[in-house]
């Protein structure tokens, strides 16, 4: 449940119910039901996703309103850093960690760590270095070494969101929990880096000043990781302390309340200690799937999977509808229709810029993390870091966000060089977003043709009374010959194999019977378990 | 889902992240844990709700900050009368009409009609001539003329939401419809009278204005329940054509995020039209558990009946809790502590006008309807009038927002007069939730304790393959034996009998062919009907 900005207390002077804000929630929400049911018609279509959708009707609808205002106004609402980070954001990334195939994941995490926290500083690096070099050729204005380095860390911080869309978790996990298991770390980093640019003097970037960088990094990742399991644990300690199952009224709606509110809980208070928020709620999610969910109700286990998943798409259309929405800010525009080959020139370096940084991660790193795997079917093949390089490629919200605190005082650009990096930054995104997006898919199938075949057998919906969540282990049981072979493997592994007998022995004799769990839920009379 | 008040376009300048907001939100959402934990605790206990725990929870937290910030500040936000009535009420509302038991419902439409618009009325012209009676003995302060008028509609807006807590649907279902009913017709009015105060010459009323007002009112009634009945028929016949259960992927995503989007547009349309949006979205909540609900798949169905439950279920916590913690305004307060025996006169004599307005529509109007009734069994019995008089003293969040707007500038007040009245309010809304809602049950069990067998036998908790929705039609069919006295009943009463038969006759032959329902439902694969 998300409330409005008329939290904020020096709001409400100006908080009044006005005609135009209702109009604008009116053709908000009418073309949020416009999306979903396109969406819906063009669900065969290869190319297209919900996204693209999304972001093709919100720039249609923006060059509309600038045609009926008389070129004055192409927005009903200007792109706000609270809204997208407050209160878009958390069910996205919370969904995420809720509905992500934890094995696969957890599996992965150093290969992930690598991509996620090395990857993004190297791209980082690229991005800044390129654009220190060629934007003084291109004379484009004024800026300082920090916007330089804003610019890498704009430019470096991949779009969670993008990803989820445009990859399958069932048809190709390796590289979804890759990519997106990436993204969620990458945020951590962009963050760190983020407040070393605003508070670091880092024109002289000595041996201490990166320590404390790194430090800095760890406490922060380490941290955020801790507060998200913290809260996922207290939500399935409470709910089952207090055992809301007994109870006939109103304990489904306590539960699915419970868990909804304790895991926006997460995120404020990781925005509270200015940690990384996302990291937050992306472990609380998986703890409330492994502890919390088993706890409730039938009922409401079939309530709270489908609504978290209902309000991260509802929040993922409106987040491209906004981001199409609000590309035509005039005031922007105006600056740079002075000079559109300027304009031009910068985006095409960027998008250049782009490309290369994440290349001179991907192929290294995969070559590194191979280099640790003994069995090769467990190794990350070319044509998969190719696709893994491709599928990072979209810059989102999240680079738009970073761009309006960097380059606007108040949602305004006063100087020219501002203004040209907000359409910079603009068009970068549309780009990325409409034809990186529409070619993944097809690259997908072309590198990958059996990649449905290979990696797992896609979840093929079931009755309700089996349990959607969690698949990773429910596939070993319902499939258990087709994926045989993989335990094999696992057996045969002894360091991967050791780490997860050990969480595993752990789990069952500690945790399991202190928080619930699959297993160790109490009877609920009433409820056809 | 409900957005931010960022997209009010005018506020982006002053919307930026601060510490301020992020604090507020963190204490809000953990008091909303703690609400509904310490509920959940006081579940068996016979005096105390949900309500009432909020608005203590709320007025501690209150108290808390007051010493805290030395006496400065007692609210972490001020109320906003946008966040209530965009935000929060929505889903309150549509739940309720979601849920309803249609049958009792549209079996008593015309009393319901009969309490909530000549009822309100008779009960504004009460407390409005005697708080122009009295309040000029009490010598505070000069009141106008539309002052007194809007007091008279400030305090005859009974609480739907207080409502929904105190009585039970399926313990006193005839009660609850009468009661609930009436709070929605009576926000119709309330709209009506409001808007007339605003805009006629009321100094001098003569049989033109009068039917004016009607007139008013009739159209506003009218084009609300068309406007709520055409969303919910477009939600059903949209669901129902795309056929979104063929598709595995994203299926029950867009059913449910369409459900909740298509229902709270139906309640901005009509805030667009200015119609009385409570009622647009109460009868869009008819149609859509009536249609749209036996469209979508079995999953579908879980997840909508108890996301909306439990958005309800938030929403009222939310305000309880809030009007709360905004008792205790400081501002207000002053004013009021240099008078104390005049505050507390006044709002005693508020107290008292709203008893006595309420006993001077319920009994007579009660008396009216017993006339039409010929079987005895289906009159009102006095007990039962007691009740309805008595559940629905309660004023709450409606009241307070419409106090604010008369007496209050940007959530300022500047006299004296309207500081006494901003304050009384808050007193009148605290007492009667706290001290008439703390009797209510009991009061119920000691006038009515057969009522659980007499009048309906609780809809118990079955499996999930019974439909929970909808129970008048289902008790039918479910409990044949207990029921079918009444159905006998309805047999010998032929008006009533014909207008539901003929209802039966159209719905079966024209309108669940194409907008679907109940066993018009395309065969869903893969989804155990």
């Amino acid at each position: 449940m998300v409330v409005g900005g008329a939290l904020y207390d020096e709001l409400t002077t100006v908080m009044t119910s006005d005609h135009a804000s209702v109009v604008s929630l009116n053709i908000f929400v009418a073309l949020l039901c416009t999306c979903i049911i396109i969406g819906h018609l063009l669900e065969e279509n290869r190319w297209i996703n919900e996204s693209i959708t999304a972001l093709l009707i919100g720039l249609c609808t923006g060059v509309f309103i600038l045609f009926t205002t008389g070129g004055r106004s192409s927005h009903i609402m200007v792109f706000s850093e609270d809204l997208f980070f407050i209160y878009l954001l958390p069910p996205i990334i919370f969904n995420a960690g809720f509905q992500v195939k934890k094995k696969q994941f957890f599996r992965n995490f150093i290969t992930i760590m690598l991509f996620g926290a090395i990857g993004t500083l190297i791209s980082f690096c690229i991005i800044s270095l390129g654009a220190m070099h060629f934007f003084q050729k291109l004379n484009i204005g004024s800026l300082k070494i920090g916007d330089y380095l804003a610019i890498g860390a704009i430019f470096s911080a991949t779009d969670s969101v993008c990803t989820l869309q445009v990859l399958n978790q069932d048809e190709t996990p390796l590289l979804y929990s890759l990519v997106f298991g990436e993204g969620v770390v990458n945020d951590a980093t962009s963050v760190v880096l983020f407040k070393a640019i605003q508070n670091f003097d880092l024109s002289h970037i000595d041996l201490t000043t990166a320590l404390h960088l790194i430090g800095n990094f760890l406490y922060l990742f380490i941290a955020s990781t801790a507060l998200g399991i913290f809260v996922g644990l207290l939500s399935a300690y409470i709910i089952k302390t207090l055992y809301f199952g007994k109870l006939i009224r109103h304990s489904t709606d306590r539960e699915v309340a419970l868990m909804i509110l304790m895991a926006y809980l997460s995120y404020m208070l990781a925005e509270l200690f200015s940690l990384s928020a996302i990291l937050t709620v992306f472990f609380c999610g998986i703890l409330m799937s492994h502890y919390t969910w088993h706890n409730v109700t039938e009922s409401s286990r079939v309530t709270t999977k489908y609504t978290f998943a209902t309000l991260s798409f509802i929040a993922e259309i409106f987040i491209f509808l906004y981001v199409g929405m609000d590309a035509l800010d005039i005031e922007k525009w105006r600056f740079v229709s002075q000079s559109p080959k300027k304009s031009i020139g910068v985006s095409s370096l960027l998008l250049a810029l782009i490309l290369v940084g994440r290349a001179a991660f991907v192929f290294p790193l995969s070559f590194l993390s191979n280099l640790s795997k003994k069995s090769s079917s467990e190794k990350i093949e070319f044509k998969q870091q190719v696709t893994i390089w491709w599928a990072g490629l979209m810059r989102g919200a999240v680079s738009i966000a970073l761009a309006y605190n960097q380059f606007t005082r108040l949602g305004h650009t006063k100087l020219r060089e501002d203004a040209i990096m907000i359409t910079s930054t603009i068009t970068v995104v549309l780009f990325s977003t409409v034809v990186f997006g529409l070619m993944t898919k097809p690259l997908v199938r072309l590198l990958l043709p059996s990649s449905k075949n290979i990696l797992s057998p896609p979840s093929s919906p079931k009755s309700l009374s089996v349990p959607l969540l969690g698949n990773g282990e429910d596939v070993v049981g319902v499939n258990g010959d087709t994926q045989r072979p993989s335990r094999l493997r696992m057996l045969l592994k002894i360091p991967s194999r050791g780490v997860h007998h050990y969480w595993r022995k752990f789990d069952n004799s500690f945790m399991r019977p202190v928080f619930g769990g699959r297993g160790f839920v109490p009877y609920v009379p009433g409820s056809p378990l």
